[in-house]
């Protein structure tokens, strides 16, 4: 276990909320691990990964860890397990839950969910190194009134409300529910992974009160979005429950909103690596709160082997 | 050229805005035309239409064709052409224009659009009848901010808020912008042309002028639209631009929003049989006006044949 070392008063690769939008190449690789015969991704899933900034892994979870993480997910959102109000975000206009957040310590089977070698050990591989749960939640897209989550980079409000030094994270979004492309599924830009957009714009104080309803600052423009969407196009995550997506940091995604009748749920664990633990924000006055980003960590999650429920 | 002779005194056979939801068999035919081999239709074509309640055409015009309407499009959408205000909706929150009503009295160009017999032929065979537009429009979605459209049947409002007597109406809408799953392309529930929900609630005076941005009477509960699309799925209208989708009044449709950065855009012509113009509405105190729908129309459109442009 390296201890973070990283000079916030000398080092900023990834300068952002600036006067004007600025457009910079990635200082970090994007696989940090050597792929080898023993890896638990294939090599063309780890190029794949590489290449495009996300891996989407179909029926890694069995029909009956699926059952059971869906029966645990209903019973987190009834209400009835006595969630702190701050744990949880509604939609706009309603009182419909749209997050439960620090999932892993809500809930057991979640934590399990978390340290799972099929998610937890492919993103150990990739980040070459132990990892911890930077944020850990449940996103509920309802049928019918979900809403739409706009395009965005989470390196770049990590870095600057969370203090996030290096591109050295992983997202993982477990699907709960059969997502095609019409119930809002995350859309992401493939190759987008390799620019850092730094945002124009100083970061409001208490900014994550409104962000996480509907993001302002800490967005790339229009014509930003328009020239990445004609370079790279826009691809989206379908795929039945218990299937697993891995997305860099720095991929710039997003989802539509939803009037079907079919919901969209999904368990969203985001792994940082040990070595790149939060440090003071690199654009903001005062850390987010600690359910969306985790500053003091007791140690690397453990992870572990076998099923799940 | 029949006349209306439709008894509003003693017939309705679509009640609605009652105190409860309520299902019924439509009591029209679908295609009422008969096919032969001479028809504008193939077989398969016609089937599939009468089967699903909408229909979609490839490739119908020519790229140069679709390259005159696009710049057409452009030229409406600009302003400089000196669009009536209440012709003109605009996006919640925004100036940005939504929709351009009259379309075909705004501009030859679409005018002869709405009459080229690749379109109207085909409807007019459907319908076995002249035809008359009872609503002409160009539909722009912007990207990054397109709002969603909600779930209805255009003929439950048509027939409430209207008048029109029976389902004997085809809309078409001509893609004028490439349309994926991702840039809120329309969707269609196939075979909920079969039956007519009739929605609860007394409709409110003017209507319209709230509905056409969010309707909230006219539209099924969610109980019912859970219940069609788990029996009956739901579709979407993607193609090129120049791409036709026919469908018919009463398949239940909506669109979502569009955080792409890709616009979507639509020519869009109620086709309706000469014989079923409309009366006084079914349920409404005074009809909609004039730009919604077309109340006295002067004789069935002149269908032609030839390139467009």
């Amino acid at each position: 276990m390296t201890q973070s070392a990283f000079d916030t008063a000398n080092h900023d690769d990834y300068p952002t909320r600036l006067a004007a939008e600025k457009w910079q190449e990635r200082k970090d690789p994007v696989v940090w691990g050597q792929w080898t015969p023993e890896a638990p991704l294939t090599r063309a899933q780890t190029e794949s990964f590489e290449k495009n900034g996300y891996l989407i892994l179909r029926d890694v979870f069995t029909p009956g860890e699926v059952a059971a993480l869906q029966k645990e997910s209903a019973l987190l959102r009834s209400g009835d397990t006595g969630i702190a109000e701050d744990n949880v975000i509604t939609e706009p206009g309603s009182n419909e839950i749209r997050t439960v957040f620090r999932l892993d310590e809500q809930n057991a089977l979640f934590d399990r969910l978390a340290r799972d070698r099929r998610i937890a050990g492919a993103v150990s591989f990739l980040l070459d190194d132990d990892v911890y749960l930077h944020q850990s939640r449940l996103n509920y897209k309802p049928g019918f009134t979900g809403k739409e989550f706009y395009w965005h980079s989470d390196f770049e409000t990590w870095h600057a409300e969370d203090g996030m030094p290096r591109m050295r994270a992983i997202s993982a979004s477990i699907l709960l529910t059969d997502n095609d492309a019409l119930n809002g599924p995350l859309m992401l830009m493939p190759g987008t992974h390799r620019n850092f957009i730094a945002c124009a714009g100083e970061t409001p104080e208490d900014n994550h009160k409104t962000s996480l309803k509907k993001q302002e600052v800490g967005v790339p423009s229009h014509d930003a979005l328009t020239r990445m969407a004609k370079e790279h196009g826009i691809d989206y995550a379908s795929g039945s429950a218990g299937t697993v997506v891995l997305f860099d940091c720095n991929t710039m995604h997003g989802s539509n909103g939803n009037i079907t009748p079919f919901p969209r749920s999904n368990a969203f664990f985001v792994y940082n690596a040990w070595s790149n633990r939060v440090v003071e924000p690199f654009a903001a006055k005062a850390p987010r709160p600690a359910f969306l980003s985790s500053r003091d960590p007791k140690g690397p999650i453990a992870i572990e082997a076998g099923t799940i429920g």
